[in-house]
């Protein structure tokens, strides 16, 4: 079989119409490759069980903890450890590249409005 | 405590000299993120046990398979299934991120020269 084209993080970008939607572009064993656009502010939660890794893909984000934060431009990477509450934010809009495992809920250990489903590919 | 500054892939990059010569710059879980520098081609191999995530930031780099290739150009990802032998090469050089589980050695069951050490953080 011929080998499959690589996934171009624009052209699947700009397939997703609303912010805290994640979507995912690939499957690294169990692990799933996500796209997500933020705009204003999305809810704190933690995640017991993984690490989260963001690469800020266009725009800024912040990632704040209850004891200070990070802002993430184009170009850098952010990995969440296990157990940090968090909350993300972007003023302006962002685009990022998400990766944690496979079943891993975007609203953690909060739930509510802003749950996404699982394995929405794009 | 404060939060780690976030990592900024350009900045870690200018500080590998050398091709062919990973370097760890951050870890998920039991992944490890890399970055590597391509030039020239690399060595056949494979990767019995796991899934190898390519994400090109800068220049062009190709994955052959012996039934065909991939040209991956910066802003675009490829996942290499495991157990499918494969060989990377960059005529012109590549600046590339790699995403695979600690422990998974650079090149495979192939072995040789290129063998790059663990762990090697930037």
């Amino acid at each position: 079989m011929n080998p499959l084209p690589p996934v171009e993080l624009k052209a699947k970008l700009a397939r997703i119409a609303q912010p805290w939607t994640p979507r995912v572009i690939a499957e690294l064993n169990d692990y799933q490759v996500k796209l997500v656009k933020l705009q204003g502010e999305f809810v704190w939660h933690t995640h017991d069980d993984t690490d989260e890794l963001f690469l800020v893909i266009d725009g800024e984000m912040e990632i704040a903890f209850r004891d200070g934060a990070v802002r993430i431009r184009p170009g850098e990477l952010y990995v969440v450890p296990r157990g940090r509450e968090h909350i993300t934010r972007s003023a302006g809009g962002c685009e990022a590249m998400i990766i944690e495992p496979r079943g891993v809920r975007n609203t953690g250990n909060a739930g509510g409005a802003l749950t996404a489903p699982q394995d929405a590919w794009i």
